[in-house]
């Protein structure tokens, strides 16, 4: 592990600040302890504006005061700080994380478009650590003098983080169906006329996300590549009109079925090196077992542990899996800014920022 | 087949008036061809005032003016007519409709009471109106004068209507979850701090219904004994803020793996005696196959044919079972109200009632 | 008026039939018995397909099967039927309209563009018919072979409904709140990140519209020039999560206080031409009472009378204007499709089409 | 004032404290860095139980450590500390906290029972703190060795910070109507078969505490009387789906009209004693004036400074009154539990309790 954080400041940059995801990660850096945001980038069209002026900005209360007068940047390496965050639309992250990634910035991105790269960590810190290894191996086959590394979408963090623990006992299938909030789709996003006291069981390529970053955040990693977890997954994904928390719930079969006792206490007792080593944004417990018959629910329990938290609660047996239980993640935090975040503060823990 | 129904109007009474299952009975019953409400049963409190008064109308606009100057009379048999809608609390439930059954009623009744008894009819008619016959061995053992035939909960109605027409390729296993409409409470119900902006992923004893009820309406009675249908299911229920119509994802495993067309056509081309019949509240199709890649939502979707129709979407290959889709019914229409007229309606056409 | 329609069948087009306002005419006007829709015009990108793949149908089930099948054309004269409704966007109806009304089309006009022109009605049958002889007016001095009228703002229309039977008193100004639903904004409309479990204190212009136009609507036509109604008007205009019914508190001050009785009376008594002639979308009576404390509400009353009547309750006392009370009437009917479809009824009643 | 606190912490109790009122007191006053907690009364049926068995927790996460293991007591005065906080229900309300004021105790209520007495301080601190010299003449008439006082009803104490630095023009007469979260009505509290996707347009008792309660507020204090604001008030109430949150619209007229820049000028700079002291749970401003077109909202600013700070913005000439604007204030804290702390905040350091 890196020596101790001695006070400096990181300065970090933003790419697509101006957006949701980009407000996000503003809303979540706020008086963060390591990182300080000094650069944001957006489309030309907000360029050479003040950040208070170029995002319309849609989180409660205010833009933070001290990222308000920031001058809005083209999306071009150019002066950004080495580290990166890309809040990137999918639709342009391809070319513009690869020109930061190239110009050798450290690009942390909560973007869809290089997570199933082979060479590419999708990184879940409490998970698979050890995928960061990746990195050298896309240092040496792409030949960027910088790096990229994403963390999974958001309803895939929520579930990885609950399935993580179980897989001493050998996941052979899992069956899920998601009730996801309307932040995930960021700005304007769901129409209100689409969910306002309604259901939309449709949300393009989320159960394909699901599926198979899922099984590439609990492969293995074997020689330079990452072995899939060998489970089929099955996702049902739905909206609801909840405003932050996608709730998820999950039936899951085992090699051998488990104790309740023993897939209760891997749950309980989860942790990782974020914990080990007090990351800023890492939650004492990971997991949070709920012993309430009726939670977790997405309104109260969302913000546990500043978002990072992730809830689980009625673990029971399942008549057609082994067991079935309900898991609760923050969506644009856990699932999104606060992901890439803890990324982050991973990576500058390993020493791999200079 | 009864004789045809020659305009004669069929007196009915309601259980239950009062409340708000009793409501939505009030409601799909006004202007019905062959039923009409003349007599009204509601708790002591109630008993002796007008309707209108005593009902703390719920449902949109008021109380249909054909049954809002009926006098409320105590839940005794005494002078209510042959026919009795039941939607008593299950609180109650289990005395009143025995005391109306032994007093020669026939009760068509919501609640969940007697919905297990070996010798009492859990009917839907388009699946298994054959278990009917029930009502001989009832008679018979029970010594009554009337009978007691239930229709099932409402979030198994739904369920049960998508996976008759699968049987024929024989089903395995189901894992299921439900987004269920507020609606299905009853009033006061959920409280809106529980489920405004929020999801409730627990309703008391509804996974119970759902697997043990799904078994039993899918059953074959053999020797006068329901043989329940020998699949494992499992269902995660959940409430969410919508008013009406629960939605479903459907996981479902077949003996053997069918065509995805020749399970899209079963769906299709489902059809039973209520449509031969054309009974009054027969939906033409009962299952509406929707195209579009976002449907069934239970906003635009719950109320097709007068909410008797369910709709299903989104048929596809499941990566751990053999397919999943999503299935749509109005939970307080085809899931009580609307499901205990047609039960009347059939048990009426087959000259069950003298 | 008009001898009696004797079955014959008005051919009718709408203008910008494929967005929301258009789909809402679709919807209201299936199984007219007058009128029927054999031309769909909407922009470019749309003409040449079907209405059924032209329309993102954001309403309930679906499109109507009697004009699923229509080509949709560029919204040109050439062919279109001469009674033509419009639910043009703002920003292109000012052209578009006019070059119907050349063409020698009667426009019945939804949209807001021509409302203010001193020579163009703006109609509510029940408050204004007389209005409609500014046609003549209007025939003369802009030498069009066609026609316009339009329909006032869907907050305006449920405003003018409660006012008019009170002009008897001397309206001397009026003070009022609106809680508009989320349909009025039309598709995508309204973000769900904005109103979901939020009010939203502001609609464009819309403070602007119920003012002015509440005045020209309750004026009276005075040597060809509409003489508005000398009446302060305050409004105050909210966006709620609702997702049908504009809900509106009024506090009006009169030239001498009347008694309450007297107020109760011209509203329930209120009624109108299109009442007199029982033209086919007129509500039996336009204006109801609702006696009940809490009442009337949106979700139960916007749909009274096919969402043509208009409700109040709460009549009482003010403590700074005269009386108070809450009215509501359906937006995207009343205050919309169904409002210019009842304006083209009384015209034809009128015998203005030939 | 009184000299500084020294950080020693000042025992208090809460009557009422497992009912939703009461777990706003407990979710407010964890980490208060004066008071503690020491004391719970409930229902003799809660009494002896853990706080956090007995207390149906309803707010998000879970009840405050430091108080989920006090065992209940029942509503005695006995051992309770001298300084409580009554969140009873008004049903019980006069009776209970008589029995503790003439036990010695100071009770800061949030029950409307004493509310109106001519000797019982209607108290917000930023407005009039000089009320608390009725304590004397309670202390005088009553011959209590306790005292009371009391903070007003929720959309009471927005609308009063509103209008006390318009008290300066001569405030002549006042109109609002309110758009009221469903916290405010406690639990159960509002049905979500009543509240979802619709709008209530009463809530029982509301529009008269907003009336005179406010005058109460805004009264001078002369001779040991309260001369109520001479002003007439008219309050429109209605529920809105929105969980947390009081929106109110007011237009009001002065006695003459003031420059506009004055009236924005006074709501910017309001203070008071609150903030000139520091008092812990004063905001900086309590008065934010928010200059985006569409704010305050109560999703995105009812949490302003803890809650605590009331935002106003659309300030603008009102054709019929003289202004009108909009403002928002958190119900539950700055309209109850906040409000009552505040309240015991100010008493403390005006050295009134020894």
């Amino acid at each position: 592990m890196h020596e101790n954080h001695a006070g400096k400041r990181i300065e970090v940059g933003i790419l697509g600040a101006t957006g949701m995801v980009g407000q996000q990660f503003m809303r979540f850096l706020a008086g963060h302890p390591w990182f300080e945001v000094t650069w944001v980038g957006a489309s030309d069209r907000s360029a050479g504006r003040k950040y208070r002026e170029a995002a319309n900005w849609r989180l409660p209360e205010d833009a933070p005061c001290t990222v308000a007068d920031l001058t809005v940047q083209g999306c071009k390496p150019g002066n950004a700080p080495q580290l990166i965050f890309s809040a990137m639309d999918s639709s342009v992250a391809t070319e513009i994380e690869l020109e930061f990634a190239k110009a050798g910035h450290f690009v942390v991105s909560n973007s869809k478009n290089y997570r199933m790269e082979p060479d590419v960590p999708l990184l879940v810190p409490e998970i698979n650590p050890g995928h960061l290894q990746l990195l050298a191996r896309q240092k040496n086959e792409r030949g960027w003098s910088g790096q990229i590394v994403t963390n999974p979408n958001c309803s895939t963090v929520v579930l990885s983080m609950a399935l993580a623990p179980l897989k001493v006992f050998g996941i052979a299938s899992v069956v899920v169906t998601t009730m996801q909030a309307i932040s995930g789709a960021g700005y304007p996003g769901v129409a209100s006329m689409d969910i306002t006291n309604n259901v939309i069981p449709f949300i393009g390529e989320e159960e394909e996300k699901m599926e198979r970053e899922t099984q590439k955040i609990l492969g293995e990693l074997e020689n330079g590549e990452i072995q899939r977890l060998a489970a089929g997954i099955s996702a049902h994904c739905n909206r609801v009109p909840v405003v932050n928390g996608h709730t998820i719930t999950v039936s899951v079969r085992f090699a051998s079925k488990p104790a309740e006792s023993d897939v209760m206490s891997v749950l309980e007792s989860f942790s990782g090196i974020p914990q080990a080593r007090q990351l800023p944004s890492a939650p004492p417990r990971p997991i949070l077992y709920l012993p309430e018959c009726d939670r977790p629910q997405p309104r109260r329990d969302a913000e546990r542990d500043r978002g990072m938290a992730v809830s689980i609660g009625r673990l029971r047996s399942c008549p057609v899996m082994d067991y079935k239980f309900v898991v609760l993640g923050h969506n644009t935090i856990r699932g999104a800014a606060g992901a890439a975040v803890l990324n982050a503060e991973l990576i500058y823990s390993e020493g791999l920022l200079d």
